[in-house]
């Protein structure tokens, strides 16, 4: 298992596609150097274009005899300085990133219209002003367990649009508004729809009350727009099993 | 006089050159465009390829009726999103940028093995152990009026060595260190070479002491390595005159 950060700016997203580069198709190449093997890679979370990472996990079975915390380092000689992994560490065969695990995503708001070209990749730029005390009413109303089919992207497969979130804070520190959210999973764009929902509400289009209606109507185009991707942060994901 | 803000990542430095993309040429573009006018335009730092700037200062002279305070707005629509003019305001004449100005320079040290890829473009990464106290008494040696020639590069043209640093702090929180500087003028790569004599000291090469020797022995080559582009930040140019 192998926990990795990255900087998803120049990247198609983790998932392998025709027209460029992703993280899992760069990160299989290093595996297969480093193990001299043809094996795929599973990613826990399937991050879109221009998303980044501080601990997204994956794993893959192998027979190599490099012993699992060297991997680390040794796959770090083969990937570009935007792709690191953090740690490397042995899971039971019976381990599968994707179920399980409780995932962390910050999504930060620069709330200014003085825009910082070194803050650019990793922030979204919001001019208004913002209530957030109105923001921090609409956010509770996520937690818990929700139909959240109003804050999917349509184009998902996913079975069910039933999630559990554990946690949604807002917190400001000088301009910087930072959206921390836990949970057990996660729909295609939900944390970037709910991101652009209650920078909504922040703005005095409709209030914490209104967002209830918006998850209860169960449709994409009643939410807010998609928040864009440069502010989204994977934090980490934890397993309790591995713990 | 604009004040800009860039990440200097993707660019060959300030000043313009035959091989590559400068940010004094993209400006002079833009500022061509809103004239109308065939102007050049006068930076009151040459910063380095891989410099970034949250407040150089920039002047040109202009006969357009554009008012002095829109030009930041009508800038900004003809410039990349990697360089932003942050005010703009009318100055007298006589003002020279050049001259007279009190710089503020940060540079951003990550002090651990674990590369996270989004602060790379800004951050200097360094791996080993530091002794900070050591570091900062040999920090304060720098302060006052002294002959830099040990921390300059040879190939500058710069009329004499003798510059004055009128604050040199190092404060850590987590594994951030910043470095903090400020004077009333650099020489070429000069804070840059501070930086990388203080990381010798704070791995212990030698003590503090000796960088007093190193500053008398005039010698470029008694100093530490010069540290990387990417931590360094000119903060911003404070003019007395202006005020």
């Amino acid at each position: 298992m192998l926990t990795i950060a990255y900087d998803g700016t120049d990247y198609c997203g983790w998932q392998i596609q025709k027209n460029g580069l992703s993280i899992e198709e760069v990160l299989t190449k290093a595996v297969r150097k480093v193990t001299g093997e043809e094996i795929p890679v599973w990613g826990a979370s399937r991050t879109d274009a221009g998303v980044h990472a501080l601990g997204n996990v994956v794993t893959f079975d192998t027979e190599s005899t490099v012993p699992t915390e060297v991997f680390a380092r040794a796959l770090n000689t083969h990937l570009p300085d935007d792709i690191r992994v953090r740690s490397s560490r042995e899971v039971p065969d019976s381990f599968n990133p994707r179920y399980d695990g409780l995932k962390t995503y910050e999504y930060y708001v620069l709330n200014t219209p003085d825009e910082i070209p070194t803050e650019r990749r990793t922030h979204w730029y919001v001019t208004y002003k913002l209530d957030l005390d109105q923001m921090r009413k609409a956010a509770s109303l996520f937690v818990g367990e929700h139909d959240f089919a109003s804050f999917c992207c349509p184009r998902t497969n996913a079975r069910g649009t039933v999630r559990e979130v554990t946690a949604f804070d807002i917190r400001k520190e000088g301009d910087l508004i930072t959206f921390h959210v836990e949970g057990t999973g996660f729909l295609y764009n939900m944390v970037r729809i709910m991101v652009g929902t209650l920078i909504r509400v922040g703005r005095g289009f409709y209030g914490p009350e209104q967002v209830k209606e918006i998850m209860e109507a169960k449709d994409r185009r009643k939410a807010g727009a998609t928040a864009p991707p440069q502010g989204l942060f994977l934090i980490g994901i934890d397993y309790p099993a591995l713990a």
